[in-house]
This record gives C-alpha cells, structure tokens and sequence, in this order.
C-alpha cells in the first residue's frame, strides 16, 4: 500500500479523491498497490465525508510521517505551497503538483531538489489540464527534436474568444458570461491578461529545450483589447483570433518566446479548437507537428492528469522519471525587439483613405483588408516581415502623423 | 552501451538508423546509455552505407548472439516477423515493432510471452506514426476509464477523401494521384478497404479495453463506394466524410467495433483532419474528449516513434512496461446487427418524388437533403436510431418495391 497525502482540499483536491474512489480498483492494478489518502490538510473544516477524519491542519504531521512517500500538491499560489513542496522533496517525498504557478516559477529548483534526493517531482496537470502533454513531450518525442510549441492554453480566454467570433458578444459581455458560468474568476486578470498561457508556455519551454524561461521574461500580452472590428477583420483575412503561447528555438541556441492574440487561418488545427478547450502543437523535426487536444481545466480532467502522476511515482519509487530542466541562463531569450512578426493593425483618421495612405507610406508596403462593417474614418491592413521594433516604430510614426493605431494583432504561420 | 538489431531495411528500418544517428546524443542522454545498432537483417544488400558491414542475412545471428538486448521488427507483414518476434521474447530479447498487422493478430500471445520472460514488447509505432498514443492511453489515461475511442487513423484514405471534399475529384482520380505520390501502393485494396484502419483500431479496442479484438470480428467498410454525389450530400448535411475506426464499451461489458465511411459534422475535431494526417479521440469519463493529430504515416515520424520504444526499453530492462491485453474471449465484440445507427441513404428510382415517397413508406420517418448538383431520379435523406439490421432490412424493403440503393453511409456522433 502506498500512503499519499494531498495539500488541499478545492476543486483539483476533492477531485483527487473522487477519482481515487471511483476508480480504486483500476488504480490499484495500474499501480500494483493500493494508493492509501493518509491526510488532507486544508484549513476549513469538511464534516460529513467519508474520509472527515483524514483532514489536518497541520503541515508537520505530514511532513513528518515516515509513510507518507507522496504528498499531491494542489493548493495553487506560490505560497506556502513553495514552501511545503520543498520540504516534502527535501525529506524522501515525492511531489506530485497541477500548479502552474509553482512550475513556472520554482521549476528549476524543484527539480533539482527531486534529483538530488532521487525522487520524482511530476506535474502533468499543470499545463492542458486532462490532455495528456508534458509526458509525450519528454518520452514519446525523445527520438525527436522540438522545434517550436505553439498553444491555446487558457480555456477562460478562448470561451471568451469564441462567444466574440461565434456569437459577435462584445469583450465584456463574454468576459461576465464566463463568470456567471464559472470559467472566469471575480478577479479575471490572469486569464485575460495572458498571465495564466504564460507559466503554461513557460513550462512547456522549459521542459522541450531543457532550460529554464521564467514568466517575467516573456513578452505577455492578453486579449482586454481585442474588440468585434477586429473579429470581424479576421474573418476577412482568412481566420479567427485566438490568444497563443508560443516559443520557438532559434539557430543560435536562444528562444523565441511570446504569449498574445493572433490571427490564426481557418485551415489551421488550433483554428477549430473552441470554447473552453485546449490544443497544443508540437512542431518536432522528425515527427512534424503533432497537435494535442481537450478540455484543459475542470476538476475530473485536472484530477485525472493528478492521479496518473501519482501512478507513475507509485511504480517508480526507485527508478526516477527523467523529467529535468536547467535554471535559466543569460541571453537565452531572444531579445524580443529584433524578432521577425507579421501583423495585423487597424487604424483611423479623420476619413479611411488618408489612414491608409498614411500607412502605406509609413510601412512602403501594406495589404488593405476589407472591413465587413465599415466604420468612418477607420482602417484595417497587414505587414509582413519586419521585426518587433520596426512594428512599434512605425506605428509610432503613424501616430505621430495623425492616424490612430486602434489594435495591433500579430499574425501566427501555424 | 546497449546493442540492438533492426530488422528490416525498408522505409521506416532505414529511417530507424537516421533518426539514431542524426539524433546520438540527446538519444543517449535520454536513454542513459549510448544506443548501438549491432545487426540489420535484410536479404537485400546495402553497400556504401556508413553502417553497411552490420548487415546479415541470417536471422539466428541476431537471435544467438546474447548481446543484443532489443530487437527493432519493422519488416511489416505476418511471416517471418512474427516468428521472429517470438523466437526473440522467448530468448530474453525485448522486442519493438511498427507493425500492425503483427499486433493486430498476435499482440496477446507476444505480449503473454513477454510478460512471462519479464521482457517488454512495445508498439507506439502501429498505430498513428508519430502521434504519441499507445503510451498517453496506457499511462496517462491510466486514472480515467476511456468509454469510447474514435479516429481517423489511416492517411491514404484520408488524403483520397480530402481530395475528394477539396477538389471535387472522383475516387478513381484521387486513388491514382495518391499511388503517384507515393501515399498508396499498387495494390492499394488494404487501404482503401479498411483494412489498414481495421487493424489499427484493434489494437487501440484491445489496450483500451484489455481484451483482444480481432480483426476478422470487426465490422469493416472501405472507401471504394463513394462518390462525389454522397460528398455533395455530407457538405448539405453540414459535414464531411470520413474513414472512421471506433469501438465503444458498451454498458453490458461488450464492445461495438466498426470501421466505415461516416458522416462526421463540420464542428468536430476529426472533421478538419485532412490530407494524409490522422486524429484520433479519446474519450473518457474524466477527461472527456481528447484528441491526438498528426501525421499518420511516413518515414521519420515512424521510425522517431520506434527509436522512442527502444529508448524506453533500455531505460526499463529490468522494469517492465505494463502493457498488456488478454486474449479474446467469446460474445465480446456485440453483434453488430443490433447495433443502433443513423444513417444517409442515397436512392434512385424513376423520379426522386417517387424515391422518397418509396423511402417514408418503408422507413416511416426520413429527413430529405436537398441535392446541390440533382441528378435525375436520385434522392438523398437521412434516417435515425434504427439498428444495423433494421436498416439493412428496410434497405433490402426499397430494393424490393422498385428504388435502388446507391449509397449507405453512416453518421457519427463526434
């Protein structure tokens, strides 16, 4: 019998214990032992359940408990379950953990703790919720070099994206409508400000090139700003807009590294990945791209992808998982200024032919979309292959002779 | 060092050998220990090849020499590879295969023999080319009962449909530009059948679901009988047509299995799956849907998911994989005549009226598509929730009063 303890008793948590109840004996055969909850510390209190007595306030009792061999990590925030984790790593426990916050931002550390310690620190349910992702990345691509991850990792933002292109929901009202169903919180500024897509692209980086890319050096830009004109224009030019994590490894060993809105064309596999779902493209150089699909949140999905970690440390409580990264390094993300990008940008002037004739002066060259609900005075146009600082220097220009820039929405090659 | 022996040198055998040169290093820190290809069996000669003195034609050279710890089958076919295979399992030799027809029709006897030996035999490469499945199904869905999996999983069809759908080109046409560009064979009937997808979704029934599904005891449809007429009919009833393999648990512990062309609506997942590239969904009761895209086929994305097995062979020699599946059983697959299905139905008789008049009579309740290009006396509809042998019999009905049955084509529910 393994004896497991998990730190936190929300949506992920009780989900954790559901699955392990319904699916107890499969589990079992899987894991070729029994997987025993000794305690869940949470501060409330949860009378009434089957397992009420196994609740504790106290970190230390776990934490001191010789037959506690994995402790579930599924607190979120950074602290205390930082501190909590490493304390359990640092004393013979391996961790399994679906926080996001904590791998992006203790990744590095983490693992080299679990290393040295010859002990598993797994977190699948980190990114993509139930899709199964950072274990194909590290086995089933071992024979292959990743060249580029691209993804739609935040549900919160595409249902808020979706109901905008499907349903022409302005932000706002998409926004209040995922509240009202749950998919957002009271405080939605991680999911639309693109924070959230950012650790996930921050794992998923790390884990393919093998170093650490902490959240505050990537170029993170949500989606408050996209309005219906700019759905609109998109559907003009060929496709949708979806907000894209993405980092792609450059010749001289650096990445390149962003997470923002994107016109996306219809034929492309991350085109039809609606709602809350996720898809993730794992461009590889012998497997091509291979793109992985689901629900990447939800309390089942997410305790599911918990469960199957806790599995795989079960069956290798001696021979360690290879799941390893290195702490991050100067210059290994590309300065974000002197990257390639091709753009989207719409504009206005006192009238639409001076906006774009402005334009097509400032940039030389321009390609006019045309607007679907043509408002005065506005514009809409793309650029292609200048780099990040001429993008913003010309549209700097472009203020500067009158014409206002409205939106900015780069363009995606998947 | 860890010696291997590849058997065959074809497509994915060759390609096997690049990606383990092109790809040493990061294979041998993967794998932790350099990986070394000590024999290629092949009666053809390979001169001027930088690893042309390790070929032998003689099988028991491979099979004697106690040095060569994993053996590669990428020879396809029955005979001798699965001789082969088993004399190798039985001499302590674990075994990695790309072939689908020998896992299709022996998986549970090499998997028993491996099991007894302590040895592993692992397949990634059977089904799907280089979209990691075999593994994600067997571990990371490990916490989550799969209930259904449906795909598109053979690429020469899928490239044949798509021209069909894209560009209004017949069957004929498609089959002989996919034979030019090398995506179907002269003789293409295993794929255009459904015999190549009938296979591969056996062995995805029989780990899923841990029996053994033959292939001859599944349902199985090929493309050949579809016309431009049905694909016109498919974009009038919102979708497209696909060659799909499924199997579904059923609540009394059998199995539905079929392979056929099926109506699949625009809004799915496996819908946008085109040219010769594979999706496949994995539905679960925790996860829900997932789906895995990529392509299907082709020389480096199988043989990166070959060398992938071989690394997670010799990182396991003494800790086996658990896959394994145990042997049919007798009333496991459910007959398939009282399977429940909905269906599009294409006839003809003297005038379309009369057609149709003809099919409400005999089916009681129908629903018409308007044809998009109408040929004289022909009529398309659509029937629901009868069973497989209510629908042939109502068909057999039609035929009997006078309306030819130009086409039957289910419609899935993904």
């Amino acid at each position: 019998m393994a004896n497991i303890a998990v730190l936190g008793h929300g949506v992920v948590g009780s989900g954790v214990l559901e699955v392990l109840t319904s699916h107890a004996a499969s589990i079992a055969k899987r894991a070729k032992e029994e997987i025993h909850v000794k305690y869940i510390l949470d501060l409330k209190e949860f009378p009434g359940l089957p397992y009420s007595d196994r609740f504790t306030k106290d970190f230390n009792v776990i934490l001191n408990d010789p037959e506690v061999q994995i402790v579930v990590e599924v607190m979120g925030g950074l602290h205390p379950a930082y501190d909590f984790v490493k304390a359990c790593l640092e004393n013979g426990k391996s961790v399994v953990t679906s926080n996001k916050e904590l791998v992006a931002q203790k990744g590095a550390e983490l693992l080299a703790i679990a290393q040295a310690n010859n002990l598993n620190f797994l977190f699948e349910a980190s990114v993509g919720g139930g899709i199964p992702i950072i274990r194909p990345i590290s086995q089933c691509l071992a024979a292959n070099d990743v060249t580029e991850i691209a993804g739609i990792l935040n549900g919160t933002t595409n249902f808020i994206l979706t109901k905008m292109i499907r349903e022409q929901m302005n932000f706002e009202d998409a926004l209040k409508l995922a509240q009202q169903l749950g998919y957002a919180e009271r405080n939605p500024s991680a999911d639309v400000e693109g924070l959230d897509a950012c650790r996930k692209i921050c794992i998923l980086a790390s884990l393919a090139f093998g170093t650490h890319v902490y959240p505050d050096s990537v170029y993170t830009e949500g989606i408050t700003k996209i309005t219906l004109q700019d759905v609109d224009f998109a559907d003009v030019w060929g496709g949708v807009i979806k907000l894209i994590g993405s980092v792609k490894k450059l010749e001289n060993g650096q990445v390149h590294i962003m997470v923002c809105p994107m016109f996306v064309h219809r034929g492309s596999q991350l085109a039809s990945v609606d709602d809350v779902f996720n898809g993730i493209m794992v461009r590889g150089d012998a497997t091509g791209d291979v793109v992985f699909y689901g629900k990447g949140a939800g309390k089942l999905p997410t305790a599911s992808a918990v469960v199957a970690d806790v599995i795989d440390c079960v069956k290798h409580f001696k021979a360690r998982k290879y799941l390893f990264w290195e702490d991050a390094k100067p210059n290994y993300v590309a300065d974000f200024g002197s990257m390639e990008t091709s753009a989207f940008v719409r504009v206005s002037a006192k009238d639409s032919d001076t906006a774009l004739n402005t334009a097509a002066d400032v940039f030389g060259k321009i390609t006019p979309l045309l607007a679907k609900r043509p408002v005065q005075g506005e514009a809409g146009f793309t650029v292609e292959n200048l780099t990040e600082k001429e993008l913003s220097d010309k549209l700097a220009a472009l203020e500067a002779r009158g014409v206002k820039v409205e939106g900015r929405i780069r363009i995606s090659d998947y």
